[in-house]
């Protein structure tokens, strides 16, 4: 027996898609250096964002694109029901901070850098279940603060291998209604923890690919569609040496997305001029591609459906110091702008 | 102009309220010989668990803990939608690698120790709005794991002063379905972050009650309800501390709560006999003190009516080492037994 939202095993299909009435987008001076800087709504000069300290830097980012968002909807943080965000922080400072300035009631999310889906899933069940009117997913990466917590601080100038991606600066912040004129949710495929043992914390590419695959065919499963009904799968950050694995996974299960697969972390950053090896990683990379790139394009019409995989490595220095391996998982949702 | 599913200006009211099929716990030693010791599904042997390190020990509970709820329900994993988690370690990694081992699909939450109460009113949302027959929330804590993470390696032997509170060793879950004979979730009062400027990591009751004291707030006000509606209200680890100022706060605001009012930090310890400061803290606190002895109380017929609020202090090492003050929230739930 399976619930009246639902199709297949595992997906959700809204009965009211509810709409993205506006999106807003923060990012650093890299990524407003990259091909998809003019989307941007906010480029800031440097990391510190006028802040003492990186983490301070990265807080405040996450509240102006919260700030912003709400704006652009003509709204006020009074009239928004809930909050809904995380970031890669431990304790998701990021996000509780910024939640303390905005004063909106708060869900507190961590899926490393599949946040920004899981937000989205989450805001589009509140509302299509009749439980708001008005909700903002949002969350929030920085290079500086991601690279001192997870690997080394960035002032020690250690060597990143090839396979290394680059956390993108930047928050990205999405608002939600029942009705409005925007792109529209109608599914959701909530991810599983998945892991293939990969223990090397400059490969996070190939420690998410296999969980955004088990999602996407999931997705395909469920809903009896293959990659032709989309205009553009897109995955959160898997970079290219994920994208690469990700697309012989879903050949060897009959699916050939050759031509219409791409990924938010080999978009962000012009492989060639900007030094970034195996492209953009962290919340903010699929927060800010979707909230600048892909709304603007299903703005314009020239996507109508896009399966987007928010993709998140579930890695942690203390579980990696006990041997553990890097477990991943990728949250899918379909963005559909109708009409 | 509000949602369907909503009264007053923060409250959830469930249209057909989700029904608590099963609850399971497990704990630790030290819970074990305390008050409720005879309330809890398993009591561990030592804080081991069989494991190499704490961190696994915990990870370990919270596996045991949803295994023995879906089978206490008469299901399989296969047969639970989602499954909802989170714990006070850094990337909740205690959640992550038990939903690997689950392979339910898995929504990561961070909450502090109102964890189980952010998870308890999502659940309800999923199985309301229509997107899912079973739900699983769940969360865990660890007194060593945290000591080591936030304060300092319990090795050391530091001596700790009396505003401090324990963490509670253990692992709490609650399945949900649409239907059933178990007590039902009615309304949800989502929490919002809120900072008194406690600096202090042994004085988390002082952080959190204010956060507390506004979600109780805003939900009488919602609802038209007051203290005298309740069998019971009762917050999630504020302690003796904690628990003195919101029934101070409470007061100035002419709730008299004095003759309902408990904390479960209060109740799973022995005060005299346990050595425990202020009282027990951690995720896990409100989380088995709900799926042992309210749970009973509620199936017995003691209580119809609970208030239940998870409580939350939102500490980061980070953030108190670039001078920031500790947030705190509440989310609220209210649990009521019919017919």
């Amino acid at each position: 027996m399976s619930a009246p939202k639902r199709v297949g095993q595992h997906t959700i299909q809204f009965a009211n898609p509810p709409v993205i009435v506006a999106t807003a987008s923060v990012v650093g001076p890299k990524e407003g250096e990259g091909p998809l800087g003019n989307t941007f709504d906010m480029v800031i000069d440097d990391s510190y964002f006028g802040e003492e300290t990186w983490e301070k830097a990265e807080r405040k980012m996450l509240e102006e694109a919260v700030k912003m968002v709400i704006a652009k909807a003509q709204l006020k943080p009074r009239d928004i029901d809930f909050l809904l965000a995380g970031d890669l922080l431990n304790q998701t400072i990021s996000a509780n901070y910024a939640a303390r300035t905005l004063g909106i009631p708060f869900l507190g999310l961590y899926g490393a850098c599949s946040t920004m889906y899981e937000g989205m899933a989450l805001a589009a069940i509140l509302i299509d279940g009749g439980f708001a009117h008005h909700v903002v997913a949002a969350c929030s990466s920085h290079y500086d603060t991601a690279e001192r917590q997870y690997r080394f601080p960035t002032e020690q100038g250690v060597q990143r291998p090839p396979t290394a991606q680059w956390t993108v600066t930047g928050a990205g912040a999405v608002l939600m209604a029942p009705a409005g004129n925007g792109p529209r949710i109608t599914h959701a495929t909530i991810g599983r923890v998945l892991d293939v043992g990969i223990k090397d914390p400059n490969d996070m590419g190939s420690a998410m690919a296999p969980a955004a695959v088990d999602t996407i065919v999931r997705h395909f499963q469920d809903t009896g569609r293959g990659p032709i009904d989309y205009d553009l799968i897109i995955t959160g950050d898997l970079g290219r040496v994920g994208h690469e694995i990700a697309t012989k996974l879903l050949g060897e299960q009959k699916y050939d997305v050759s031509k219409n697969y791409s990924d938010c972390g080999i978009l962000i950053y012009d492989h060639e001029r900007q030094d970034t090896h195996a492209g953009g990683s962290g919340c903010a990379c699929s927060a800010v591609v979707f909230a600048g790139h892909l709304m603007g394009k299903l703005n314009e019409g020239r996507y109508k459906r896009i399966l987007g995989v928010g993709t998140g490595a579930l890695l942690s220095t203390t579980a990696t110091q006990q041997g553990e391996s890097i477990p991943g998982i990728g949250h899918g949702v379909v963005i559909e702008k109708l009409g």
